[in-house]
């Protein structure tokens, strides 16, 4: 069965045997297994020993962005967050939850983060502390450039957070380069290609250490986390932490390491060409214009067909082993694909095969946009 | 390797190759899984499906329980805890550190919780909405009687936040005969005998209702959890889902199932006498009198012979595939052994054997408590 839903990805079977094993997390050799994680992810951020720390996390993606939110501002603290989609919308609510003022820059849903309209919001309201940026944006598949919005974040002298959940591993993320980014949060089910149970944030060290007592929560304080590693040593997971996930997460950074960064993203984009073109060919209508598309997740306007109901598409093809999700994240109906994970373009070239089958099977002829 | 830390547990390989799967969380196929999960759980706690509702939360039991206390207390809310250990402390600061005031009942490092002395503090301070009690205490090895203790809750009027962590699934629980417990809070790694990544709130429908709004956080709103329920559907996880871990528990309910929670409490008690016995035997002494020694961990006195360290014990036991914990939660200097997991008496019995080894080899003659 291919994954393509897209996260929890579609895995190397290597990746998942290594959580079939009973770990005991405090144990020596398991500490010397989070010690290299923290090492290896580290790399992975391009963060700095000496100024970075990488946090392990239990949980998901909206945990360790919440913990993100609450260490970094404090309560009240406002935040401008581009509303690039779903993404950027579920921090605008975790942040508000959680005592902070989430100030979201209007955004088309389909249009990428200008810098420059960060900057002139920055200008005018010198209370935002931070910019939110989700860096891929999962609800509509569009990457945000998160390094040209830290350039302006930098200047304003503000301070920056950054959603990498659907980024890490894949996108470019060289955190050494951009001194204005607090903390890049992103989980282990992703482009990382390991399975989902745990996030991590890549944090200044800095600025942990200056914003202790503002989290407002022990479990999510990250202050916290990085003390608890300098006094219990980098080995030692705060609270009991799903320790199969992270022994997977170490088996899928050998593959990582192996294919590196800039392969990794070569391949995602030639499984989204090959996915953009085959959807093009079904006579469907992609949801962005291709130069404005992701490497991670490709939206497809449903077809106007009234054969087509989305569970009825979801069903037929994972009869052909092409898994894909039964719901939607953007403003307008459309199916949602996957491009990331442990599959190569000539899988995507068959899952674009099995949905030709699938159309025809549930008899949608009419494929232009609804 | 026998895992005796104690929890994450010993696990059944049929439990933990139910990991090595790629999961869809949203797919049809796993909305069922989770659809029933929620039903054994709901049976396990003895909940009634009209009145309670067994909610999943990603992470550990840190977790659960700060949802708990910000779910069911409002900000400024006031809780008594019974100070039974290192445990009930963890409650004090998560109540504490997400902005509820937390107030500590004292008592001895070893005494059980009397519900007399719950009753008198109830009444002299009637700002006292809470009782949170640890229903066995981790740090101790002291079961505390829940039952008893929630009776005079329940006649002051007030409500209770059970953790029953490292209870749930062999202590007794019937939720239905305690309408005073807002919510009995647990993980998938103890008594169940399944991995870490995941815990459980089993809640008042009627009290979550009534609760929306206290949380200030939507991550760990259980108000919010169940309203997604209601809306989405009982096999709908809210936010990424580590769903290996719960496919894992699915396979571990079948085993718990099978042997009844009855059978399940007396192997463990089984599995701690044996214990209890051979520590004796082997001259050491436990830290709790044999009438207060609960079933799920002992702690025993470290020896007073200059030739013991804690990780030097440790390791020896671990070269005889005995894995115990390298710390201790005592006030005292002790190490502590795990009676849960899929572990029978004759392995404990072996355990000892391994003990009295371990002492051996690294020189452990005088045994008499230090």
């Amino acid at each position: 069965m291919l994954l393509l839903i897209p996260g929890p990805v579609t895995t190397r079977p290597e990746v998942r045997r290594a959580m079939s094993q009973d770990i005991a997390p405090w144990d020596n050799d398991f500490r010397a297994v989070l010690v290299r994680l923290r090492e290896r992810i580290l790399r992975v951020a391009g963060g700095r020993p000496d100024e970075h720390a990488a946090l392990p996390l239990q949980g998901c993606g909206h945990f360790v962005t919440e913990a993100a939110l609450r260490t970094f501002l404090p309560p009240g603290g406002r935040i401008l967050i581009p509303a690039t989609g779903a993404y950027a919308d579920r921090m605008v609510r975790l942040a508000r939850e959680s005592g902070r003022v989430p100030v979201p820059l209007p955004l088309g849903p389909t249009e990428t983060t200008d810098p420059q309209a960060v900057a002139r919001a920055l200008a005018e309201d010198p209370t935002l502390s931070h910019v939110g940026v989700v860096y891929s944006e999962t609800g509509s598949g569009v990457i945000h450039d998160a390094v040209a919005i830290g350039a302006v974040v930098r200047t304003a002298g503000r301070r920056m957070i950054v959603d990498s959940v659907s980024a890490f591993g894949a996108l470019p993320l060289d955190l050494s380069a951009m001194p204005e980014v607090d903390a890049a949060v992103f989980t282990t089910n992703k482009c990382l290609e390991a399975l989902p149970g745990a996030g991590f944030a890549v944090a200044r060290i800095d600025r942990l250490q200056a914003c202790g007592g503002n989290a407002g929560s022990w479990s999510f304080d990250l202050s916290d986390i990085y003390a608890h590693a300098l006094r219990a040593g980098p080995g030692s997971f705060r609270f009991t932490p799903p320790a199969q996930i992270l022994a997977a997460l170490d088996v899928a950074l050998d593959y990582y390491e192996a294919e590196t960064r800039p392969r990794r993203l070569e391949r995602y984009t030639a499984n989204m060409r090959t996915l953009y073109a085959g959807i093009q060919r079904l006579g469907l209508t992609p949801y962005l214009p291709e130069e404005q598309q992701g490497p991670v997740i490709m939206n497809v306007h449903v077809p106007a067909d009234p054969a087509w109901t989305l569970q009825g598409f979801v069903d037929a093809l994972k009869r052909r082993n092409v898994l894909i999700s039964n719901f939607h994240n953007t403003p307008v109906p459309t199916f949602r694909v996957g491009c990331i994970g442990a599959i190569t373009p000539a899988e995507m070239a068959g899952a674009v095969e099995a949905m030709h089958q699938a159309l025809q099977e549930i008899g949608v002829t009419r494929r232009k946009a609804a």
